[in-house]
């Protein structure tokens, strides 16, 4: 019986362990590597390999950083009273990218999913709970992604809140730029009726 | 400005030169990786930095091996004058996994394709001309895959060893198994009446 050389065996392995990729995908990434000069290779295994040397967590938002409290939470032009809540680190790149956001971000960490064993206390909720009760928040905008499940965290977060005196807003909802009206599903034009303007 | 810590910024970066990777993808990679434990990032990153550690190439037959020659060429049991012609290592496990072949392999490594620069010197081809030239070989099995390149590429060595007494043949082209004729292509389809049997 043929046998793939064992190393390889292993790389392929460890490369179907991640998300969205299969055995066969596995087995191309790993013959492309197979394929490449050692330099490459070398590069890769030390990206990975050094992958969290850089990263640490903000102590206040818990965002992603290299140096806590990250530069946001440090920066004084920032208004602290404006609070976004995000699901994941990279959420709050897309919303720096569009320069309208000067308040601090606030990361839960991932969304309420009681399938996958996600239960609140998983999230930063009760972190962001005390943030709003004791440090003077004035407005809290839930930018969790319109799913089910962060839809549910949303719902969640305002139950939570809801003896506080704290403003509590979620994005607008509607039709995307260049959406077109023929292929939008009704949901999204549902809510884009209800919110016009 | 929001900025990715650098050493994930570099690992999105390499995984992005990965075949079919894009950077979106290549940035959730990353951030799954960095959910991980410490024991599962340096597990991948070993098994890319070993990756070509226990991979040789059999000196006969270049396919990939961990002894030269392979467990193939050096077995006795099977038929040294019945040669199949594959263009990647993978192949020969994919027949291999079928048990009905009892010759060895002769591995290209790749196809022809002069757009990417891939022309016949770049494949193992020389070496099979002078193996079915000096090595007694009976018959010839043509086992490139059905498409352009790989249809050119076993053109090209029948063309190439036109003068010398080899029996030269193609693996049977028809319908797959579960074909449905309502499916499947012209192509297939008329290749499938002109081998009916």
């Amino acid at each position: 019986m043929l046998k793939l050389p064992q190393s390889l065996e292993r790389l392929i392995h460890e490369l179907s362990k991640l998300p969205s990729i299969g055995p066969k995908s596995a087995q191309r990434l790993a013959l492309y590597l197979l394929k490449k000069d050692d330099l490459c290779i070398v590069e890769l295994s030390n990206a990975v390999a050094n992958l969290k040397k850089d990263v640490t967590f903000c102590i206040s938002c818990h965002n992603m950083t290299e140096s806590s409290p990250c530069n946001i939470c440090t920066d004084e032009k920032r208004d602290k009273t404006l609070v976004c809540v995000i699901e994941e680190p990279l959420d709050a790149h897309a919303i720096e990218k569009t320069g309208k956001f000067q308040g601090i971000y606030h990361v839960l960490g991932g969304r309420l999913n009681p399938l996958e064993g996600i239960s609140p206390d998983k999230l930063n909720i009760d972190d962001l709970i005390s943030k709003v009760t004791y440090e003077g928040v004035n407005e809290l905008i839930l930018a969790t992604n319109l799913t089910l499940e962060g839809e549910a965290t949303a719902l969640y977060i305002t139950n939570q809140l809801k003896d506080q005196p704290v403003k509590i807003t979620r994005l607008a909802r509607g039709l995307p730029m260049g959406g077109n009206l023929e292929y939008t599903d009704e949901i999204t034009l549902a809510r884009a009726f209800e919110g016009r303007n």
